[in-house]
Protein backbone atom coordinates (compact mmCIF):
# COMPACT_ATOMS: atom_id res chain seq x y z
CA UNK A 1 0.00 0.00 0.00
CA UNK A 2 2.10 3.01 -1.03
CA UNK A 3 -0.22 5.58 -1.19
CA UNK A 4 -0.85 4.91 3.19
CA UNK A 5 2.98 4.51 3.58
CA UNK A 6 2.90 8.04 1.59
CA UNK A 7 0.43 9.66 4.20
CA UNK A 8 1.99 8.66 7.20
CA UNK A 9 4.90 9.62 5.49
CA UNK A 10 3.66 12.84 5.19
CA UNK A 11 2.16 13.50 8.50
CA UNK A 12 5.28 12.58 10.41
CA UNK A 13 6.73 15.80 8.04
CA UNK A 14 4.13 17.86 9.32
CA UNK A 15 4.88 17.06 12.49
CA UNK A 16 8.43 17.86 12.12
CA UNK A 17 7.86 21.41 10.76
CA UNK A 18 5.80 22.08 13.36
CA UNK A 19 8.54 20.78 15.80
CA UNK A 20 10.99 23.49 14.27
CA UNK A 21 8.59 26.05 14.16
CA UNK A 22 7.96 25.66 18.40
CA UNK A 23 11.64 25.49 18.40
CA UNK A 24 12.38 28.61 16.78
CA UNK A 25 9.96 31.21 17.55
CA UNK A 26 6.77 29.12 19.40
CA UNK A 27 3.08 28.22 17.93
CA UNK A 28 0.80 30.45 19.14
CA UNK A 29 1.53 32.92 15.83
CA UNK A 30 2.21 30.62 13.44
CA UNK A 31 -0.40 29.55 11.29
CA UNK A 32 -1.42 26.56 8.69
CA UNK A 33 0.29 28.67 6.08
CA UNK A 34 3.22 28.70 7.55
CA UNK A 35 3.55 24.99 8.77
CA UNK A 36 2.55 24.12 5.41
CA UNK A 37 6.08 26.77 4.14
CA UNK A 38 8.35 25.12 6.75
CA UNK A 39 6.98 21.08 5.96
CA UNK A 40 7.65 22.16 2.67
CA UNK A 41 3.97 21.07 0.98
CA UNK A 42 1.20 23.65 -0.13
CA UNK A 43 -1.30 25.13 1.82
CA UNK A 44 -4.23 22.72 0.19
CA UNK A 45 -1.86 19.72 0.50
CA UNK A 46 -1.74 20.46 4.37
CA UNK A 47 -5.51 20.89 4.64
CA UNK A 48 -6.14 17.29 3.49
CA UNK A 49 -4.55 16.32 6.89
CA UNK A 50 -5.69 18.87 8.99
CA UNK A 51 -8.55 21.77 8.61
CA UNK A 52 -7.41 23.52 11.72
CA UNK A 53 -4.55 24.62 13.66
CA UNK A 54 -6.28 22.98 16.80
CA UNK A 55 -6.15 19.44 14.76
CA UNK A 56 -2.46 19.90 13.75
CA UNK A 57 -1.83 20.59 17.39
CA UNK A 58 -3.71 17.47 18.84
CA UNK A 59 -1.78 15.67 15.89
CA UNK A 60 1.26 17.09 17.36
CA UNK A 61 0.89 16.30 20.96
CA UNK A 62 0.32 12.78 20.17
CA UNK A 63 3.12 12.30 17.99
CA UNK A 64 5.41 13.59 20.47
CA UNK A 65 3.52 11.57 23.28
CA UNK A 66 4.10 8.36 21.08
CA UNK A 67 7.62 9.41 20.65
CA UNK A 68 8.19 10.30 24.57
CA UNK A 69 6.36 6.40 25.38
CA UNK A 70 9.45 4.68 22.99
CA UNK A 71 12.22 6.85 24.25
CA UNK A 72 10.83 5.93 27.75
CA UNK A 73 10.84 2.52 27.41
CA UNK A 74 13.89 2.31 25.42
CA UNK A 75 15.99 4.18 28.64
CA UNK A 76 13.97 1.58 30.63
CA UNK A 77 15.23 -1.49 28.70
CA UNK A 78 18.64 -0.15 28.63
CA UNK A 79 19.32 -0.05 31.98
CA UNK A 80 21.40 -2.89 33.77
CA UNK A 81 18.82 -5.47 35.58
CA UNK A 82 15.51 -5.39 36.37
CA UNK A 83 15.06 -1.87 36.94
CA UNK A 84 12.84 -0.74 40.44
CA UNK A 85 10.35 1.49 41.10
CA UNK A 86 12.96 4.66 41.30
CA UNK A 87 14.49 3.93 38.35
CA UNK A 88 11.33 3.46 36.36
CA UNK A 89 9.95 6.74 37.63
CA UNK A 90 13.43 9.06 37.48
CA UNK A 91 13.83 7.76 33.58
CA UNK A 92 10.38 8.41 32.78
CA UNK A 93 10.27 12.20 34.72
CA UNK A 94 13.65 12.64 32.82
CA UNK A 95 12.02 11.97 29.50
CA UNK A 96 9.03 14.63 30.37
CA UNK A 97 11.89 17.53 31.25
CA UNK A 98 13.35 19.49 28.15
CA UNK A 99 16.90 17.80 28.77
CA UNK A 100 17.78 18.39 25.05
CA UNK A 101 17.02 20.28 21.51
CA UNK A 102 13.93 17.36 20.92
CA UNK A 103 12.11 17.14 24.36
CA UNK A 104 12.29 20.74 24.78
CA UNK A 105 10.70 20.80 21.47
CA UNK A 106 8.50 18.52 22.25
CA UNK A 107 7.58 20.88 25.24
CA UNK A 108 7.29 24.00 23.61
CA UNK A 109 4.76 21.85 21.81
CA UNK A 110 2.52 21.21 24.61
CA UNK A 111 3.07 25.00 26.30
CA UNK A 112 1.42 26.20 22.87
CA UNK A 113 -1.31 23.54 22.98
CA UNK A 114 -1.60 23.95 26.76
CA UNK A 115 -2.16 27.99 26.28
CA UNK A 116 -5.01 27.47 23.49
CA UNK A 117 -6.87 25.03 26.08
CA UNK A 118 -7.44 26.98 28.66
CA UNK A 119 -9.31 29.35 26.48
CA UNK A 120 -11.35 26.38 24.74
CA UNK A 121 -12.92 23.49 26.64
CA UNK A 122 -13.07 21.12 23.87
CA UNK A 123 -9.09 21.03 23.87
CA UNK A 124 -8.80 21.45 27.66
CA UNK A 125 -10.94 17.84 27.76
CA UNK A 126 -8.48 16.57 25.38
CA UNK A 127 -5.42 18.32 27.66
CA UNK A 128 -6.93 15.98 30.50
CA UNK A 129 -7.02 12.76 28.61
CA UNK A 130 -3.68 11.65 29.34
CA UNK A 131 -3.39 12.34 32.96
CA UNK A 132 -5.24 9.91 34.50
CA UNK A 133 -3.13 7.11 32.57
CA UNK A 134 0.23 8.84 33.84
CA UNK A 135 -1.25 9.60 37.23
CA UNK A 136 -1.99 5.37 37.49
CA UNK A 137 1.84 4.15 36.06
CA UNK A 138 3.72 6.32 38.25
CA UNK A 139 0.77 5.67 41.49
CA UNK A 140 1.43 1.80 40.83
CA UNK A 141 5.68 2.42 40.57
CA UNK A 142 5.00 4.53 44.18
CA UNK A 143 2.95 1.24 45.52
CA UNK A 144 5.47 -1.06 44.32
CA UNK A 145 8.04 1.18 46.06
CA UNK A 146 6.10 0.71 49.69
CA UNK A 147 5.69 -2.82 48.86
CA UNK A 148 9.64 -3.16 48.60
CA UNK A 149 9.80 -0.88 51.93
CA UNK A 150 11.62 1.86 49.60
CA UNK A 151 8.76 4.50 50.42
CA UNK A 152 7.25 4.77 54.15
CA UNK A 153 3.93 3.13 54.13
CA UNK A 154 1.51 6.01 54.90
CA UNK A 155 2.61 7.53 51.42
CA UNK A 156 -0.59 7.82 49.77
CA UNK A 157 0.38 6.57 45.94
CA UNK A 158 -2.15 8.32 44.12
CA UNK A 159 -1.29 11.58 46.15
CA UNK A 160 2.25 11.00 45.40
CA UNK A 161 1.94 10.02 41.75
CA UNK A 162 0.06 13.97 41.33
CA UNK A 163 2.78 15.61 43.17
CA UNK A 164 5.23 13.90 40.67
CA UNK A 165 3.21 15.27 37.65
CA UNK A 166 2.99 18.76 38.99
CA UNK A 167 6.47 19.17 40.18
CA UNK A 168 8.32 18.16 36.47
CA UNK A 169 5.34 20.08 34.96
CA UNK A 170 7.00 23.04 37.19
CA UNK A 171 10.24 21.60 37.11
CA UNK A 172 9.87 21.66 32.98
CA UNK A 173 8.48 25.62 33.10
CA UNK A 174 11.29 27.40 34.78
CA UNK A 175 13.99 24.90 32.74
CA UNK A 176 12.51 26.22 29.34
CA UNK A 177 12.44 29.96 30.95
CA UNK A 178 16.56 29.19 31.73
CA UNK A 179 15.52 29.78 35.65
CA UNK A 180 17.62 26.94 36.06
CA UNK A 181 20.00 24.62 33.61
CA UNK A 182 18.44 20.58 32.90
CA UNK A 183 21.24 19.71 35.22
CA UNK A 184 19.55 21.87 37.81
CA UNK A 185 16.23 20.77 36.88
CA UNK A 186 17.71 17.02 37.30
CA UNK A 187 19.14 17.61 40.77
CA UNK A 188 15.98 19.06 41.99
CA UNK A 189 13.37 15.87 40.76
CA UNK A 190 16.56 13.75 42.35
CA UNK A 191 16.34 15.61 46.19
CA UNK A 192 12.37 15.10 45.85
CA UNK A 193 13.11 11.07 45.00
CA UNK A 194 14.83 11.13 48.11
CA UNK A 195 12.39 12.14 49.64
CA UNK A 196 9.69 9.84 48.53
CA UNK A 197 11.96 6.47 48.35
CA UNK A 198 13.33 6.96 52.30
CA UNK A 199 13.90 3.72 52.52
CA UNK A 200 12.58 3.66 55.94
CA UNK A 201 9.54 1.35 56.22
CA UNK A 202 7.29 1.59 59.65
CA UNK A 203 9.28 0.98 62.62
CA UNK A 204 9.07 -3.26 62.76
CA UNK A 205 9.00 -4.29 59.25
CA UNK A 206 12.86 -4.61 58.72
CA UNK A 207 12.84 -4.16 54.89
CA UNK A 208 16.00 -3.20 53.49
CA UNK A 209 16.89 0.71 52.56
CA UNK A 210 16.63 2.11 49.16
CA UNK A 211 19.83 2.30 46.72
CA UNK A 212 21.58 4.76 45.43
CA UNK A 213 19.80 7.16 42.55
CA UNK A 214 20.67 5.22 39.62
CA UNK A 215 22.46 2.51 41.04
CA UNK A 216 20.29 -0.12 39.52
CA UNK A 217 18.82 -2.93 40.79
CA UNK A 218 20.88 -6.15 40.96
CA UNK A 219 19.09 -8.65 38.18
CA UNK B 1 -0.41 66.71 42.42
CA UNK B 2 -3.55 65.80 40.63
CA UNK B 3 -2.20 65.33 37.05
CA UNK B 4 -0.38 62.21 38.93
CA UNK B 5 -2.89 60.93 40.80
CA UNK B 6 -4.82 60.56 37.28
CA UNK B 7 -1.80 58.89 35.77
CA UNK B 8 -1.83 55.94 38.61
CA UNK B 9 -5.96 55.32 38.36
CA UNK B 10 -5.64 55.11 34.89
CA UNK B 11 -2.74 52.84 34.45
CA UNK B 12 -4.86 50.90 37.31
CA UNK B 13 -7.79 50.79 34.91
CA UNK B 14 -5.53 49.54 32.16
CA UNK B 15 -4.16 46.62 34.23
CA UNK B 16 -7.75 45.85 35.40
CA UNK B 17 -8.99 45.78 31.77
CA UNK B 18 -5.74 43.51 30.83
CA UNK B 19 -7.24 41.00 33.98
CA UNK B 20 -10.53 41.39 32.84
CA UNK B 21 -8.86 40.32 28.81
CA UNK B 22 -6.83 37.22 30.50
CA UNK B 23 -10.06 36.11 32.21
CA UNK B 24 -12.18 36.08 29.02
CA UNK B 25 -10.22 34.89 26.37
CA UNK B 26 -6.37 34.95 27.10
CA UNK B 27 -4.14 37.52 26.34
CA UNK B 28 -2.01 35.89 23.49
CA UNK B 29 -3.94 37.03 20.95
CA UNK B 30 -4.72 40.46 22.33
CA UNK B 31 -3.79 43.80 20.69
CA UNK B 32 -2.41 47.16 21.95
CA UNK B 33 -6.01 48.33 20.96
CA UNK B 34 -8.06 45.71 22.29
CA UNK B 35 -7.03 46.33 25.77
CA UNK B 36 -7.81 50.22 25.24
CA UNK B 37 -11.35 49.40 24.01
CA UNK B 38 -11.80 47.26 27.35
CA UNK B 39 -10.41 50.63 29.29
CA UNK B 40 -12.42 52.57 27.71
CA UNK B 41 -9.61 55.11 26.42
CA UNK B 42 -8.19 55.77 23.04
CA UNK B 43 -5.10 53.72 21.48
CA UNK B 44 -3.28 56.88 21.51
CA UNK B 45 -4.36 57.51 25.46
CA UNK B 46 -3.13 53.81 26.00
CA UNK B 47 0.33 53.99 23.73
CA UNK B 48 0.86 57.46 26.15
CA UNK B 49 1.97 54.17 28.83
CA UNK B 50 2.89 51.75 26.72
CA UNK B 51 4.65 51.58 23.64
CA UNK B 52 4.33 47.81 23.00
CA UNK B 53 2.53 44.75 24.48
CA UNK B 54 5.66 43.85 26.43
CA UNK B 55 5.98 46.66 28.49
CA UNK B 56 2.18 46.20 29.06
CA UNK B 57 2.25 42.79 30.12
CA UNK B 58 5.60 43.93 32.46
CA UNK B 59 3.43 46.84 34.10
CA UNK B 60 0.62 44.06 34.42
CA UNK B 61 2.42 41.56 35.70
CA UNK B 62 4.45 43.88 38.77
CA UNK B 63 1.33 45.66 39.38
CA UNK B 64 -0.35 41.39 40.06
CA UNK B 65 2.99 41.03 42.28
CA UNK B 66 1.90 44.40 44.40
CA UNK B 67 -1.10 43.25 44.89
CA UNK B 68 -0.57 39.59 45.55
CA UNK B 69 2.25 40.61 48.00
CA UNK B 70 -0.20 42.70 49.53
CA UNK B 71 -2.89 39.86 49.80
CA UNK B 72 0.02 37.88 51.21
CA UNK B 73 1.30 40.26 54.15
CA UNK B 74 -2.76 40.88 54.84
CA UNK B 75 -2.93 36.80 55.09
CA UNK B 76 -0.19 36.61 57.53
CA UNK B 77 -1.12 39.34 59.27
CA UNK B 78 -4.49 37.98 59.91
CA UNK B 79 -3.31 34.87 61.38
CA UNK B 80 -3.87 34.27 65.15
CA UNK B 81 -0.99 34.38 67.25
CA UNK B 82 2.74 35.00 65.61
CA UNK B 83 2.65 32.27 62.77
CA UNK B 84 5.72 29.77 62.56
CA UNK B 85 7.07 28.84 59.05
CA UNK B 86 4.96 26.24 57.95
CA UNK B 87 1.91 28.47 58.16
CA UNK B 88 3.75 31.59 56.09
CA UNK B 89 4.62 28.94 53.84
CA UNK B 90 1.29 27.66 53.39
CA UNK B 91 -0.02 31.19 52.99
CA UNK B 92 2.09 32.50 50.46
CA UNK B 93 1.79 29.11 47.88
CA UNK B 94 -2.26 29.52 48.49
CA UNK B 95 -1.74 33.11 47.11
CA UNK B 96 0.41 31.96 44.14
CA UNK B 97 -2.36 29.60 43.66
CA UNK B 98 -5.46 29.95 41.02
CA UNK B 99 -7.94 30.04 44.44
CA UNK B 100 -10.52 32.28 43.39
CA UNK B 101 -11.18 34.52 39.73
CA UNK B 102 -8.73 37.18 40.83
CA UNK B 103 -6.12 34.98 41.56
CA UNK B 104 -7.10 32.75 38.49
CA UNK B 105 -6.98 35.75 36.46
CA UNK B 106 -3.18 36.91 37.73
CA UNK B 107 -1.93 33.85 36.88
CA UNK B 108 -3.52 33.47 33.10
CA UNK B 109 -1.95 36.86 32.91
CA UNK B 110 1.66 34.95 34.15
CA UNK B 111 1.03 32.47 31.59
CA UNK B 112 1.18 35.09 28.62
CA UNK B 113 3.83 36.53 29.50
CA UNK B 114 5.60 32.87 29.92
CA UNK B 115 4.75 31.90 26.65
CA UNK B 116 6.26 35.16 24.96
CA UNK B 117 9.59 34.66 27.61
CA UNK B 118 10.13 31.62 26.18
CA UNK B 119 10.55 33.47 22.75
CA UNK B 120 11.99 36.63 23.70
CA UNK B 121 15.58 36.96 25.91
CA UNK B 122 14.95 40.72 27.30
CA UNK B 123 11.60 39.02 28.52
CA UNK B 124 12.78 35.99 29.82
CA UNK B 125 15.66 38.37 31.93
CA UNK B 126 12.34 40.09 33.24
CA UNK B 127 10.55 36.82 33.98
CA UNK B 128 13.58 35.27 35.96
CA UNK B 129 14.06 38.44 38.00
CA UNK B 130 11.64 37.77 40.83
CA UNK B 131 12.74 34.47 41.22
CA UNK B 132 15.61 34.57 43.56
CA UNK B 133 14.02 37.14 45.93
CA UNK B 134 11.24 34.53 45.88
CA UNK B 135 13.28 31.81 46.52
CA UNK B 136 15.65 33.18 49.53
CA UNK B 137 12.00 33.88 51.30
CA UNK B 138 10.94 30.71 51.15
CA UNK B 139 14.45 28.95 52.08
CA UNK B 140 14.60 31.93 55.24
CA UNK B 141 11.03 29.75 56.18
CA UNK B 142 12.65 26.92 55.67
CA UNK B 143 15.48 27.62 57.87
CA UNK B 144 13.65 28.74 60.57
CA UNK B 145 11.60 25.42 60.40
CA UNK B 146 14.95 23.29 61.06
CA UNK B 147 15.88 25.53 63.42
CA UNK B 148 12.56 24.99 65.36
CA UNK B 149 12.63 21.22 64.59
CA UNK B 150 9.80 21.43 62.35
CA UNK B 151 11.71 20.49 59.51
CA UNK B 152 14.53 17.63 59.71
CA UNK B 153 18.20 19.12 59.67
CA UNK B 154 19.58 17.97 56.47
CA UNK B 155 17.12 19.43 54.47
CA UNK B 156 18.79 21.88 52.37
CA UNK B 157 17.27 25.09 51.71
CA UNK B 158 17.33 26.24 48.71
CA UNK B 159 16.87 22.88 47.15
CA UNK B 160 13.80 23.04 49.67
CA UNK B 161 12.81 26.44 48.07
CA UNK B 162 13.09 26.15 44.74
CA UNK B 163 10.77 22.03 45.06
CA UNK B 164 8.14 24.80 46.57
CA UNK B 165 8.47 27.00 43.73
CA UNK B 166 8.29 24.15 40.81
CA UNK B 167 5.85 22.50 42.62
CA UNK B 168 2.98 25.56 42.82
CA UNK B 169 3.76 26.01 39.03
CA UNK B 170 2.83 22.90 38.22
CA UNK B 171 -0.41 22.89 40.24
CA UNK B 172 -1.24 25.95 38.90
CA UNK B 173 -0.96 25.01 35.36
CA UNK B 174 -2.99 21.70 35.96
CA UNK B 175 -5.72 23.74 37.84
CA UNK B 176 -6.00 25.96 35.51
CA UNK B 177 -6.30 23.18 32.98
CA UNK B 178 -9.43 21.94 35.50
CA UNK B 179 -7.57 18.65 36.21
CA UNK B 180 -7.98 18.95 39.76
CA UNK B 181 -10.04 21.71 41.32
CA UNK B 182 -8.10 24.93 43.78
CA UNK B 183 -9.07 22.26 46.82
CA UNK B 184 -7.87 19.19 44.82
CA UNK B 185 -4.64 21.47 44.44
CA UNK B 186 -4.66 23.09 48.02
CA UNK B 187 -4.67 19.20 49.57
CA UNK B 188 -1.83 18.34 47.28
CA UNK B 189 -0.29 21.26 48.90
CA UNK B 190 -0.74 20.15 52.36
CA UNK B 191 0.23 17.00 51.19
CA UNK B 192 3.89 18.37 50.69
CA UNK B 193 4.07 20.51 53.32
CA UNK B 194 3.48 17.42 55.95
CA UNK B 195 6.41 16.02 53.74
CA UNK B 196 8.04 18.76 54.43
CA UNK B 197 7.49 19.96 58.03
CA UNK B 198 8.24 16.12 59.30
CA UNK B 199 8.60 17.18 62.85
CA UNK B 200 10.76 14.86 63.63
CA UNK B 201 14.59 16.21 64.10
CA UNK B 202 17.43 14.65 64.08
CA UNK B 203 17.67 11.61 66.93
CA UNK B 204 19.07 13.32 70.34
CA UNK B 205 17.70 16.91 69.69
CA UNK B 206 14.76 16.87 71.63
CA UNK B 207 12.84 19.52 70.28
CA UNK B 208 9.06 18.95 70.00
CA UNK B 209 7.59 18.30 66.57
CA UNK B 210 5.28 20.46 64.05
CA UNK B 211 1.66 21.80 65.02
CA UNK B 212 -1.13 20.76 62.88
CA UNK B 213 -1.14 22.84 59.49
CA UNK B 214 -3.35 26.29 59.80
CA UNK B 215 -3.63 25.84 63.65
CA UNK B 216 -1.81 28.30 64.19
CA UNK B 217 1.43 29.48 66.77
CA UNK B 218 0.77 30.59 70.54
CA UNK B 219 1.32 34.01 70.46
Amino acid sequence: MPKRVDHEERRRRIAEALWRIACARGLDRASLRDVAAEAGISLGQLQHYFSSKEEMLVFALRHISDLAARRVSKRIGALPGSPGPREVLRESLIEMLPMDADSRAGNLVQVAYFVRALHDERLRDNAQEGIPALRDFFAGQVRSGVERGEIAADRDPETEAMLLIALVDGLTAYTLLEVWSPEGALRLLDAHLDRLFTGRPPAGSGVPGVPAAGAGEPG
